[in-house]
């Protein structure tokens, strides 16, 4: 956002706090506290919402500056006056999810029972408890329908989530860089993170709240191998290839001689700093868990019938985590479902993280779609 | 081996006792302890001797029951009477590499300086120097030339550099599912290891070998992230896909509900026994340092310029690790050196593993590499 982008909200809300939310493990939770922030004007007909649901490590600071870091949202390059989520005319949502760490209700809160951190008592999460909550701010903000919901990576599984559970609530979405299940080798990559985690003894079980120590080093390892996954071999091999790191030669030790080393410190040593350690392992077995054809006898195709939504899905040609294959299997089941589709895979070597990052084909395929999708919705332009 | 193979060896010999062996990073080690295994009998002219060379974590039980698991050779399915390396024809030779843990001199071995385990004062390695360790035993044993020298992974880098090193020592090279230097992808995921197991609090600086513990969790973190790397995403998928371990429905927790995670688990905690943390970091590292383009002013062809050695490449379609395109960079180099090479990508879906499975397209093709290279150099048949 820039500094004269309409008013930015930094909110909460109570939510269950008079029917608590059932969760897929049969647990439930009430009294959920529900982070988000809002960027643009809500219509009076309130028509013109759109919900940004964030990735595994994001927050609901899509185009605010992070508390923690200081550093601009994640997605600031896509939203604020003039961009592609252009707040001079959407009204954007972005909540932090169910599980997460940066305000909504997560292990590291209490546990209304105990008076103390939730830690591993708190339940295990789902990708459709996640938009289950968000369901329940959207009742919130009186929002019949989101003009649109859209997000990549975990976002993506939620946009798919919330169009398979809340058809009539979804004018139209736009998963990026997802797929409909957790595939074993990206669970495999989880697995990794969380017995790294595990395996530090100042995790304690989970219950590090109160000790001064937390399982910064195993988070870190975790956050590094998820790293590796987030970008092609071909984006590594152009920032850093066998670059040294501000020296000539090789030391013949174990320094980060190699310019990719100290990257990967870098990012595993920044993350501990704004993120919960169980918040990690949570929301990464929601994503394992993840599988919507499964929830519909085995069928994608049943999980979007009689669908009205209007799909955009994107994919990348360098994304191995969540490679075009897979969102390729969405847009087949959205078709058997005889749903409105459109499908672009954007060319780029930047792997994953694309969607993160300045991909003009990403821009101008969410900008054309959500254009096409306003005038179909009578928004003015 | 089957029960009838050729007497085996496990056998050790001190090397570097007179004239030190210099290393890459300007240390030198004497005394060098070497440890290996031979399978089948050296001819009188000591002409069908070959040379197997170990990957990461391999050792020199190639086809011999590895002492510390029970279990049968890594190599079993390739070496034996009537196999592939057949024992009833040729000398097999195969030695733990330096800074190895199986009884080649490596970080646990004790300094001579000090009388205790060397940890992190055992100085770095290379590829060069397993390389130089490996033609001193050559010495001892009193082979001129090796009719072959042959490795998968970090073994087909070390056939590389034998060549490249020792052009009249070889008289064939079968490099298998490796690369001239290693890559920025396959840097992280290595430094991703090294940092599980340093931030083991157990590692202690590497000085753990006189305590009670050992920097287990952290070693098992880091053979989970590798192993991954080492299958496919099609081989996960047919392995495991989402099944679940021992259950029929998700359990809402931490255990292994996926049957990979399970899997990826028992390989970690199998591995700790078997391998010793710093040897880990040290191979790593020389896997990391290799690049043997670089260390001939950047030209990879002049590696191997004019040389004799007859050439046969092979890697794996699946293998993301060492793609086939990091192969065939290696086969230009050698068609720009006006060498004699074969070159061979074999179907697969069984990823960077491959050279370690029953692949009967591998077998063919080393099969009837060695089967024409014996007529060349006069072996009976």
């Amino acid at each position: 956002m820039t500094e004269n982008s309409p008013i930015t909200y930094d909110q909460s809300v109570v939510l269950g706090t008079e029917t608590p939310l059932a969760l897929d493990s049969g647990a439930s939770l009430s009294n959920i506290n529900m982070a988000y922030c809002t960027y643009g004007t809500l219509n009076e007909d309130k028509s013109n919402a759109i919900l940004v649901c964030h990735a595994l490590t994001g927050d609901q600071y899509a185009a605010s500056r992070q508390p923690v870091t200081g550093k601009s949202g994640w997605w600031d390059l896509m939203i604020g006056p003039g961009k592609i989520l252009d707040t001079s005319k959407y009204f954007i949502v972005c909540s932090n999810v169910l599980g997460g760490c940066m305000g909504t209700t997560g292990p590291k809160d209490n546990n209304p029972e105990t008076g103390t951190p939730f830690g591993l008592d708190f339940p295990i999460i789902t990708i459709a408890d996640m938009v289950r909550a968000q369901a329940m701010l959207q009742d919130y903000l009186g929002i019949e329908s989101w003009f649109s919901v859209i997000g990549g990576s975990m976002g993506g599984m939620q946009v798919l989530q919330w169009a398979s559970a809340y058809p009539e609530r979804v004018f139209s979405a736009i998963p990026i860089a997802c797929a409909a299940r957790h595939s074993a080798q990206n669970i495999a990559f989880h697995e990794v993170g969380r017995q790294a985690v595990m395996a530090d003894p100042n995790w304690q079980g989970g219950d590090y709240y109160s000790r001064e120590t937390k399982p910064t080093a195993g988070l870190a390892v975790a956050r590094m191998a998820a790293h590796v996954t987030y970008l092609s071999e071909a984006a590594l091999h152009r920032k850093f290839g066998r670059n040294l790191q501000d020296r000539d030669n090789l030391t013949y030790g174990f320094d980060a001689d190699f310019q990719v080393e100290s990257y990967l410190r870098y990012q595993g040593i920044n993350f501990v700093d704004r993120f919960d350690a169980n918040s990690y392992l949570y929301i990464t077995r929601a994503m394992d868990y993840f599988d919507l054809a499964q929830d519909h006898g085995g069928s994608l195709a049943k999980a979007f019938d009689g669908t009205k939504t209007r799909f955009c899905v994107v994919s990348f040609s360098s994304d191995w985590l969540f490679p075009t294959a897979e969102n390729r299997d969405v847009v087949h089941a959205l078709i058997a479902a005889a749903a409105n589709v459109s499908f672009v895979e954007v060319e780029t070597d930047k792997g994953h993280d694309a969607f993160l990052l300045d991909t003009p084909e990403l821009f101008k395929t969410v900008q054309g779609f959500l254009k096409s999708s306003a005038k179909s919705r009578g928004l003015d332009e």
